[in-house]
C-alpha cells in the first residue's frame, strides 16, 4: 500500500513515500504496462479555477491506464455553485455543492478536483472549504489538482523530478533544496510552496526557504527548515532552486501582496551562487519576473521535465487508487 | 423493437414502455454487457444550452457502450448559428443550420441535441423550431437532451426511478405520482413538468398534478390526469411526489413568472401527508426555494437516484438505436 | 513516403500529391482499417482561434485511427500566452509560448495548431509567427489546422472532393476549377484561397481566379494561374467554382475590406456560365452574402462533402505521420 487509503490531497495521504517514488519511476519508464487497469473507468476532473498543465496531464495519465476523463468547468461551463449551507437559494446560484459533488460522483469512478484559495477569506481557505465539502457529497476517491493550500500532484512530480536528475548526476550528497520566493505582479495563492516544503521535508533532502520580510508561510507546512530572509545566503551551494511566487500569509495581510521587488528575480548571474544548481518551477511562469530568460533557456531548466513528470504523478496516484478499488 | 425508429425526442418514439423499462433495468444491473456494441462510432452532442448532469451522462454512457463522444456547445465554444431561412446573413450569425447540422451530422454516427425553450417566441417553441430544424438538416438518429417541450431522458430515468423504489418497497397498489409546481426566481421552461406529465400518463400510475392559478400546463401533454390548485388535496397519500418549476404557458402570459410564492416549497411538514412518500426532482434545484433541506437531506429523496438512471437512460436508448444502425 | 517528414503546414510538405489523393481516397473507402495505428498516441489540437468543422473532423479522423484527442482552446479555457521573447512579462500574459508549446509538446504525439492571420500585423502574419514559435518549441510532428497564409486540411479535403466528382462523372477534360472571391461583411483571412491556389497549380487543373480590384492574392501562392477581374469571364465552362472571402493581401490595404458588393455573389443564374459546374466552398459560408440559397440548396453544392472529406484528409495525414513516428 502506498496510499493510506484512496485519497491524494498531501503528503500525509502517502503511506511510503520512497516507495511512491520507485513506483513512479516505474511507471515512467513503462507507461503503457498497466493499460487496461482503468478500462471502464471514468475519471472526473473538476475545475474550480483554470488549468492548463493539469487538465492535460490527468488526461494523459488517465488514458495512458484505459480511463476515461470527464472534464467538468465549473462556471464557465456550467452553472454557479452553491457552497453555503442552509441558505435560500433565491439568488444567483443555481446548483447546491451537494447535489453537484453527489451527481458528479455519481458518473465517476475517481474524481480530480482543483480549488484554488479564494485569498479573501483565510478562514474558508484553510478549512480548504470546496475540496472538503466535494470529498464529503461526492463519495468517490478524490486526488487533489491543487486546492486552496497545497498542489500534491505537483509536488509529487517535482520531487521524482529531483530523484531522476540525482540519480542521473550520481549525486552522493544529501541534497540542498532552496525554495524561494519571487516577484509576481498578481497575488497567487501559497499552495504550491505549502506542498512543496512538506514534501522536501519528508524526503532525504536539506531545505532551505527565502523569502522577504512579511512572507513567511504557514509554520504548518515549513516546520523544520532552515529559514532566510537574505537569498543570497539561501542560494549558496544549493543543487536545487525552486522559484515561487505566493502573496502573503500572516494575519491581517493575508492575500496580499506586500512587495514587488525583481531583484528576487532569478537570474544566471544569482545561478552562480549554487552548486551548478538546477533551477525548477511549477509553471505558468512569468519571464524575467519571476525568472530570467537566461536561466529558463539554460540546460540548468528542469521546468518541462517537471511538466512531463506531471503525467507521471498522475499516472502513478490513479493506478495506485485503481488497484484498490 | 423498443423504439418506433432512430428517434428519442418523446415517449411517441417509444414502441413499448414497459419492455423499455425491463431493458432499461437489464442494463442497469449489466452496464458493460454490451461494451463493443458502439465501437468506432460517435455520438456528436450539441449543447445550445448549458448542460451538466446531461452532458456527463450522455459521455458515460456512450463509453459504457463503445462510443466516442463529441461535444459542441453552439455559442460559446463555436459562433452564432442563423436558424430562419432565406435570410441574407449580412449580421452576426456566421454558420446556418442547414450547413452547421449536416456538417455535425457527417461526422457522427448519432446525435443528441439541447435546444430549451426561449420562453418568448411560444410558436417557435410549440414548433420545437431548433431541434427539427437539426433533425431535418443533420440526417442522423437523434435523441432529445431536452428539447423546448420535452426531456424525454429525464422523463426516462425518472419513470426508471419509480420503478425500482416499487419493487424494492415491495408496492402492490398503483402508486399515487403528484406533480407539483414548485416556487423558483426565474422563468423556467415547462418540458420537464410537460414530458413528466406525458410518460406518467402512459405508465401504471396515478397522475395528479398541482399548480397555483395560471401556471396550467398544455392538455396535449397533462389530459387524463387529475389537476388541482390545492397542494395539500395533491400531496394525501402520495407515493411520489415530483416538484419542479415551470413559467407560465397559457395565452399571453407564456414564459412568465406570475407568482414567487415559498406556500408551495416542498417541506417536511408537507411530506407527512404522503403515504411515506418519496421526493423527486430533475435537478438542479434551488435548495429551500423549491424544497426544503429537510426534505433533500432526507432517506425520502430519490434525486441523486434520479440523476444516477440518467446514465441507464441514455444507454438503454443509444443501445436501442445502435441495434437498428 | 507520401509526406516530405513528419510535418504538415503546406503542399510543399507532400512528397507525391498524386500518391496523397490516391491514398486519401483507399482511407475514405476503408477508414476503420488502420483503427490500431495509433492505438495509445494522443494527438494535440490547440486553437488560438474558433473551430468547428476543424475540431470534430479530427477528433474524429484520430479516433479512426485509435488515437486519443487533447483538446485546447487558448484564451478561452486557458491564460494568455506570450508571443515575444525578451518581454518582461509583468502584464497580462501569464505564460510565454516556450513553456507552453514545449509541455503541450510533452503530452502529446502529434500537435495540430490553428493560428489565424492577425490581419493587423502583416510581417508577423508573413512570418507564420505562432505556427512556427509552436513548432520551434514543441519538438513535435505538426500539422496546420489553418495558419495565417495556409488552410493545407482545407485543400486537401478540396482536392479529394475535386477528384471524386472527376471520377464519379467520368470527366475526360482537364478540368477548369475557379476561384472566386465573394463579398463578406467582415474582414476575413486569404489563408483558404492561398492554399486552394497553392494545391490547385499542382493539381491536373486549369485554375483560374477572379476578383475585384485592389484583392490580389500574394503572387506566391498563385503564380500560374490565369487571373481576371470579370467573374463572367472566369464562370464560364467552369467545372468547379470555389467561392471564398478574403480581405485585401496588398500594402497598405492588408486585412482591409474594400468593397462590400453582392454583385460577386454566386447565384444559379451565375451557376448558368458554367459547364454543368459544381459550387464548392469551405463553410462556414454568409447564407445569400457569398452565395445564394439556390446555389446551396442545388445538387451542384459539394459543400457538405468537402466537410466530410475533411475527416479523410485529417485522418490520411494522421496515418501518414503516425507511420513514420
Amino acid at each position: 500500500m502506498l496510499l493510506n487509503g484512496s485519497t491524494f490531497t498531501s503528503v500525509h495521504d502517502v503511506a511510503n513515500l520512497s516507495a511512491l517514488i520507485e513506483e513512479g519511476l516505474r511507471v515512467k519508464a513503462a507507461p503503457l504496462a498497466w493499460s487496461n487497469i482503468g478500462r471502464h473507468k471514468t475519471l472526473g476532473l473538476i475545475f474550480f479555477n483554470p488549468s492548463l498543465r493539469t487538465r492535460l496531464s490527468s488526461q494523459r495519465a488517465a488514458w495512458n491506464l484505459g480511463m476515461n476523463t470527464l472534464v467538468v468547468n465549473v462556471g464557465t461551463e456550467s452553472w454557479k455553485i452553491e457552497m453555503r449551507d442552509g441558505v435560500v437559494m433565491d439568488g444567483e446560484t443555481v446548483e447546491h455543492i451537494k447535489e453537484g459533488a453527489a451527481v458528479i460522483g455519481a458518473y465517476t469512478d475517481i474524481l480530480g478536483v482543483r480549488a484554488f484559495a479564494t485569498l479573501t477569506d483565510k478562514h474558508a481557505d484553510i478549512g480548504e472549504n470546496v475540496l472538503s465539502k466535494v470529498q464529503q457529497y461526492a463519495c468517490k476517491p478524490l486526488v487533489s489538482l491543487e486546492s486552496a493550500l497545497r498542489h500534491p500532484l505537483q509536488s509529487f512530480a517535482d520531487i521524482l523530478t529531483i530523484e531522476e536528475v540525482r540519480r542521473e548526476q550520481r549525486m552522493k550528497h544529501r541534497p540542498k533544496v532552496v525554495l524561494t520566493w519571487a516577484p509576481h505582479p498578481k497575488a497567487l495563492p501559497q499552495a504550491v510552496a505549502n506542498s512543496f516544503a512538506e514534501w522536501m521535508l519528508r524526503a532525504d533532502v536539506d531545505l532551505v526557504i527565502t523569502h522577504p520580510e512579511g512572507y513567511a508561510l504557514d509554520e504548518a507546512f515549513t516546520q523544520g527548515a532552515y529559514i532566510t530572509q537574505c537569498q543570497d545566503e539561501a542560494l549558496e551551494c544549493a543543487d536545487f532552486v525552486y522559484a515561487k511566487n505566493w502573496s502573503a500569509f500572516q494575519g491581517n495581510d493575508y492575500g496580499k501582496v506586500l512587495l514587488y521587488d525583481t531583484s528576487w528575480t532569478i537570474t544566471a548571474e544569482k545561478m552562480r551562487r549554487t552548486r551548478n544548481g538546477k533551477f525548477m518551477h511549477c509553471l505558468p511562469t512569468r519571464r524575467n519576473v519571476e525568472v530570467a530568460d537566461d536561466v529558463l533557456d539554460s540546460s540548468a531548466s528542469l521546468v518541462i521535465r517537471q511538466a512531463e513528470n506531471r503525467v507521471v504523478a498522475m499516472q502513478t496516484v490513479l493506478k495506485c487508487i485503481l488497484e484498490n478499488l
